[in-house]
């Protein structure tokens, strides 16, 4: 038959050390962080070569065998995953690592899809320059799918989304041509600005092979705060001051309600309150300079003195040296693993910056309605409107915490339906960072116009025709 | 018959002050300003909102009428201008000139295509922000024209391009429906980012009629330094200490040629040089801060100071007040306008930033060698790596000056051919940040692949398929 001839093919182009047909083997590169999915496959293949990848991807062409492109499959919404009907080959990129050049005075670094983020962040930093994207994942994720899902993180208020530190994409398309857009240029109006729809297109319309990244001056200096504030009102006002009161050299501006950090204190040993007593909210703050003797720190200080005289902040700490500013960090990181200990119904959206404490305080309203003593945890990116608000399931004092686990998160459904109307309401995104994949592939036809959708289609259809790229993810034909 | 039917009901949509058919009053929409090209049309129409743009466009679809969108019709490479046979409609923004919200918190204004740029850069000041696209046409052109061009100018360096300016867009799409994609997020992974083809389409995928922008902190500080260098080698090197030494905050790095120097202190009247004595090169820096109190006047002493000591610099000014930094900018104002009064064969091009002073050498030794005493006036953003590499024409002494300038002009091919040569070796863009329009339609296919060609012509077909939007600018089908 036409799809076993193709399989043998495909194991003749990348060699044995190129596929994995066990099931057993395999087994990484079917289920997800989450483990909402499983899929299965006859094939994962694990090219090492742009030429590969485009002899694999000819194959499949030709014998209209659906691909689904994997990085380091971190994603949360299942577009790395391949479906359990085992119709798709798995093509992991994972053995493309090699970073091809860094030009530290063009400020870029070219690389392949298949290189570890954190590695890429440490490559630049031994040139002297930063590569700022920083994320959860990063010591397992790959920049192929960073690229692939426009990958967002701690640092986007600086430096912007993966899409903003992109320069130029090599892509093997859907016939297994390969599109050669390697371009380190920081202006270039020669036509569509086709890269936009491979970056965050989650392999629909092409495999990223490789990338040439920009890269920044290495920070010198570092200032940390955690601030107390008693209404989230204030929050947004904080974060204006602070953009010019920095002279917009925040790097961070993350939002953490007292109720995660009570989980965090609870449940993450080691997790330490800065402040004396316990406050509504917090703001975590980062902002650094490439100069030594920069004055950031009294840009920082005379910040927290004028909000503090104007009320806006009740209390706030400024880290004196790196130890302490990573105990700040681990704040940030222990709430997102006190969520572990409980049933979380999780949203990933944004709004206008300007409207993030009115979504919060609306869909706190619209959830605690539903369901008295659930636990919103509103936290995250807030100086991008981008706010993760997980909802805890309630505490539970006649059972044993996790008894009512599944009973909870069976409504996950209803509740996002709360959440995502207020984000519609405020004209926000039910996808700040994670994308669509397979978890809002409908959902998002709820949300966005019928016009938009054809028009998504449209350039599906017009790109990979035989819809053999990632079937199935981001949009429906 | 049927066109003529359709441009009635065309009238009839927009009302008598929505359009003109005498060819008198027609004038500005047929002509560009180098006059290379001149248009002629049945009707130019000036809809005064999004959904009379929308009813013009769906009787254009009806008829197969097609349509040059125009903007503020300052565009240099014919986008905007109608074809010489007449069967084009011009459909002119210009009416719809609303700011319709200015959200200072969320750091956005949404406006309409037809506002003056200008007036867009005083409303955010007004606001208390800055809204950065600056160039030379910010008094006529309009958003609408800057964002189907993706323009560029003079703070790309520190803002980025029009592209990184747009959160946001409203479209009327080729068959008339409207695609309302106003969104004044910083994070939306919900599918294709679809702005972006329409960015930089110069209107041949559908025609903006409002977007969602960027606003920044407004600069508190501004200080403005004019350098003298020996070697164009230097340049480059300058600027990566620049970056780092200023902590990313510069925001303008401009170069200068000795020779475009003279040519402006010879014909325009008030440029003064600063410097004791003359150098082969200038660079014009600035750099600003939304905070008092920066301290950014002595990271530029130190920079200088550093410089001066490497030898990286011979000389240098920094203005110590506003009106001397005005003088400064004077300079780079002159050097275009001396260009006016000989004969200048155009490029606007760009390489990596690594490569600019090698991209400068080799192609004024080519031009050199083809005609010896041309005049290369290699000026322009180079911290982004964009060249205006302009060659004037050599000193005829036997001839007064413009004697032989068609002589001269009528080699505009041949030295491109040269200039884009060099271009290509070093990996760059033949139109950095003019567009494609109608002058180099056909030139870029030389220098894309003929799968990049491909992809361009099927993303047209995709999303206009009876290619009536601006017909024969950018890609030809």
């Amino acid at each position: 038959m036409e799809i076993e001839a193709a399989l043998e093919r495909i194991k003749a182009v990348v060699g044995s050390r190129g596929w994995i047909a066990e099931r057993a083997e395999q087994e990484p590169y079917l289920v997800e962080a989450r483990r909402l999915w499983r899929g299965a496959t006859r094939l994962v293949v694990r090219p090492a070569s742009t030429a590969e990848v485009a002899a694999v991807v000819r194959i499949c062409a030709e014998a209209r065998l659906p691909i689904v492109p994997q990085g380091g499959n971190t994603g949360l919404v299942g577009g790395g995953v391949p479906p359990e009907d085992g119709t798709n080959i798995v093509l992991a990129l994972g053995r493309m690592n090699r970073i091809r050049a860094i030009d530290p005075v063009n400020f870029t670094m070219t690389v392949e899809a298949g290189c570890i983020l954190a590695h890429l962040q440490q490559a630049a930093a031994e040139a002297d320059r930063l590569f700022p994207l920083s994320l959860g994942a990063e010591g397992s994720c790959q920049i192929g799918g960073n690229l692939s899902t426009n990958a967002g993180g701690i640092a986007v208020l600086r430096y912007g989304n993966t899409r903003e530190l992109t320069l130029g994409l090599e892509v093997v398309l859907p016939d297994g041509r390969v599109w050669d857009g390697l371009r380190g240029l920081r202006k270039d109006n020669t036509g569509y600005d086709l890269k936009q729809l491979f970056i965050g297109g989650e392999g629909t319309l092409g495999i990223i092979t490789a990338a040439t990244l920009k890269l920044f001056p290495k920070p010198r200096e570092v200032e940390t705060a955690f601030l107390g504030l008693a209404r989230v009102e204030d929050v947004m006002t904080l974060f204006a001051h602070a953009r010019a009161a920095t002279a917009d050299q925040l790097t961070a501006f993350e939002l953490i309600p007292r109720a995660a950090f009570d989980l965090a204190l609870d449940h993450v040993p080691g997790t330490i309150d800065p402040l004396a007593a316990p406050h509504p909210w917090y703001v975590l703050l980062e902002m650094s300079s490439s100069q030594t003797e920069s004055g950031i720190r009294a840009l920082l200080e005379r910040l927290l003195e004028t909000a503090l005289g104007e009320d806006l902040v009740a209390d706030g700490v400024i880290a004196e040296s790196g130890p302490q500013a990573r105990e700040l960090w681990k704040i940030r990181e222990a709430i997102v693993e006190a969520q572990l200990y409980s049933g979380s119904i999780k949203h990933d959206v944004s709004v206008p910056v300007s409207r993030v404490a009115d979504f919060i305080v609306r869909a706190t309203a619209g959830v605690t309605e539903r369901l008295p003593g659930i636990r919103p945890m509103a936290f995250g990116h807030v100086g991008d409107g981008n706010i993760h608000f997980n909802l805890t399931q309630p505490v539970n004092l006649t059972q044993p915490e996790g008894a009512d686990t599944a009973a909870y998160l069976a409504r996950w459904q209803e509740f996002n339906d709360i959440v995502h109307g207020v984000v519609r309401e405020l004209h926000g995104s039910i996808s700040a960072e994670h994308g669509v994949g397979r978890l809002k592939r409908d959902e998002i036809t709820h949300y966005k116009s019928p016009v938009e959708i054809e028009l998504m289609r449209r350039v599906k259809q017009a790109l990979d025709p035989a819809n053999i790229m990632n079937p199935g993810k981001l949009v429906s034909l």
